[in-house]
């Protein structure tokens, strides 16, 4: 039994957790799946966007040099030689006095150098040809959109690791990607243990309550882009439930339990890691909530000891088990993002050890603001559906006061 | 044919689409799916939580006027009578100086009023009896998480129309919803026209372009919690288009269309809103880009046209779209968060009309800042790929400088 227990900091437990990560592989989803999924190659242009200098408006290809003379207030008359949609070619040149009718997106025909607007013309006809009156002056390449403006063949346009987005799925469009090579989700074993649960759907019965860390640990996992798989209850006796823990092991890329590893008579997974011969990294790490957090590996594959209580073992989570599937997903960035906000409330506690609040950001006036999202209190579930970050107050500190400097970490909502 | 065209100001043409405002009906999920789906109805607590007076640790519950005499450094010797698990419950009463060995989360057994941990106590056998040495005083009421603290039965926890995270599914199982009443979501089409557009799996040619708009506007759909259908491109002539079009209308809530709304020769949708006997409720709106974004209802079912310009379109549909599926999902929030920026550079060029930049903005020592996210140009795709914001610059200012103040709507990135 493990009941000697060390608590480290938290850095600590993070670096040692993030010793053991592992890399996923990657797969082809279709475009039309791939957005929130991580880019696994860099995208990088195979060809200059627009790939030929294009009109960015409806109107008339023309030689600017011939609109010279409507400088003094006298329109120009050019005959209408072609007429280009987007997507045709213009195969001839343009010469002396003539214009392309042209769409925006057609390609600049040979000849030309600026595009008028149509709003800028009068078309009409005369003895069967097709004429246009010119009322504005243009410069040489004026309303042009040039050959490689937007992207430059062999420009690096969105590195891998990055969150796949809308914008960065037209570029994928843009450059051809059909099927698209995103990081591989890791699968993540999920079990709750704790004779005082019943099923989401069964009646309570005294002294019972409600599975509720495994759903909330679910809805966790897929924040972070994993794939949950849920395994249900841990059996009541230790030969089945390393049983059970060895054969969930083989399923999945990480395991995470919750419950069951603080020192009560009933918690079994300190002594289900002994007989597994699990090397424990920790099994208490100096903060609240979340102290009795345990992580141990078995064959290099990590196993998250989360607390029962709600509130520990989502901060449990988002410390320690998110980075890992940061890395296992090769995102640019690994846990969560850090900033500075501005407490709006006093918080007069004394901290012995790192804490780690529910808290709720916004912003006013462009300004980071927090507070705590309710009751502080590791058993309490009611302050999670609030908060969007976690306030944290470093051990040693004394109570904080609003208009206080503190470190928020964004959940992601 | 609409050749004429009024611009209205962007704040109009929002009021004039959520006029249309369909509001869409309930369903259930499965909790395990529940997360990032908008709530349906008011999650009312059904019962008190804790559910009964319980304990916060591992350690022994006990009457606190027992450890009185703990005030003179003496231990106090408590007999242990019992031993709970959480889920288990006590039946006795507990008499002077007895106590009940106790796991966390168990219910207080009666005639405790306190609960001392387990490590400030030692356990010793004697006579075949149990009992527990108390180095520590504790008061009455010390350690005892107390029924409905966390929670009072009927108390509104979550309010329909919040979008769902980890926190709220505990609530949720906590109040046993196995399935969660969710917003349906809605079902939008998208159909792409151009001709100079080739599909994202074809090898380009002269004068084309690959289609990015269309994806694009799935993870943007897909962003905003919609479902795309996706119909391919409109066919060449005005009478198959305009089959496809009524055809799609019936299978959809609402139907989007990119490009060909311009004034272009090859630009069909204008025709064809007029065909079905479209009310079109504005065909140009007073800002960059996307001026010629078209909406109109046909049998009150919104019909978007928007520009085939990739960032003409976004912001169109981050403008006009992305309300109208809020209301469908019966969200408390409608439309994208604004707030308060600090630019981060200098933009110098004039604003004729409102000007919506593909814009950047992140968190500096607590301070949002701003700055625009690439080159803007209404037919540029590259910086899309970086925005999370649109910088909102209004119409008939001149340019901004680093350190102005700007609006900005998040992305929800």
């Amino acid at each position: 039994m493990l009941n000697e227990r060390n608590p480290i900091p938290v850095l600590e437990a993070i670096k040692r957790v993030t010793t053991y990560y592992k890399k996923g592989e990657t797969e082809y989803t279709a475009i039309t799946n791939a957005h929130n999924r991580v880019l696994a190659e860099d995208l990088i242009a195979d060809h200059d966007v627009p790939l030929f200098d294009r009109s960015p408006y409806d109107g008339y290809a023309l030689r600017s040099e011939d609109t010279a003379e409507v400088m003094e207030k006298t329109p120009k008359i050019l005959e209408v030689v072609g007429h280009i949609g987007a997507g045709s070619v213009y195969h001839k040149k343009i010469e002396n006095s003539q214009a392309v009718r042209i769409m925006t997106g057609a390609p600049i025909p040979d000849g030309a150098d600026a595009i008028i607007m149509l709003e800028d013309t009068t078309a009409f006809e005369e003895d069967g040809k097709s004429f246009v009156s010119i009322k504005k002056a243009l410069q040489h390449h004026q309303n042009i959109s040039f050959q490689g403006e937007d992207v430059t063949k062999g420009t690096a346009l969105v590195k891998k690791g990055t969150v796949i987005n809308p914008g960065i799925i037209a570029l994928l469009a843009t450059f051809g990607y059909a099927q698209v090579p995103v990081s591989k989700k890791p699968v993540i074993g999920v079990i709750a243990t704790g004779s005082e649960l019943v099923e989401v759907d069964q009646p309570l019965e005294p002294g019972k309550i409600r599975n509720s860390n495994a759903y909330m640990m679910i809805g966790q996992l897929q924040r972070a882009g994993a794939i949950p798989k849920y395994y249900g209850s841990l059996p009541d006796n230790l030969a089945e439930s390393l049983k059970k823990i060895s054969k969930v092991m083989q399923e999945v890329d990480f395991l995470i339990t919750t419950g069951g590893v603080s020192v009560g008579d009933f918690d079994l997974l300190p002594e289900i890691y002994q007989e597994l011969g699990a090397d424990v990294l920790f099994n208490k790490v100096a903060m609240r909530p979340g102290s009795v957090t345990t992580v141990a590996t078995i064959n290099d594959t990590l196993l998250y000891g989360l607390s029962g209580n709600p509130s520990a073992c989502y901060v449990g989570f988002e410390l320690f088990t998110r980075p890992i599937i940061d890395y296992f997903l090769a995102k640019e960035t690994i846990g969560m993002q850090q900033e500075q906000a501005t407490l709006a409330v006093d918080f007069l506690k004394t901290n012995p050890f790192d804490r780690f609040i529910r808290g709720r950001y916004e912003i006013k006036n462009g300004l980071l603001v927090t507070e705590p999202a309710g009751k502080d209190k590791s058993n309490m579930v009611h302050s999670l559906a609030k908060a969007n970050c976690f306030i944290q107050l470093p051990g040693g500190t004394e109570g904080y006061k609003k208009g206080d400097q503190v470190t928020i970490h964004l959940l992601g909502e």
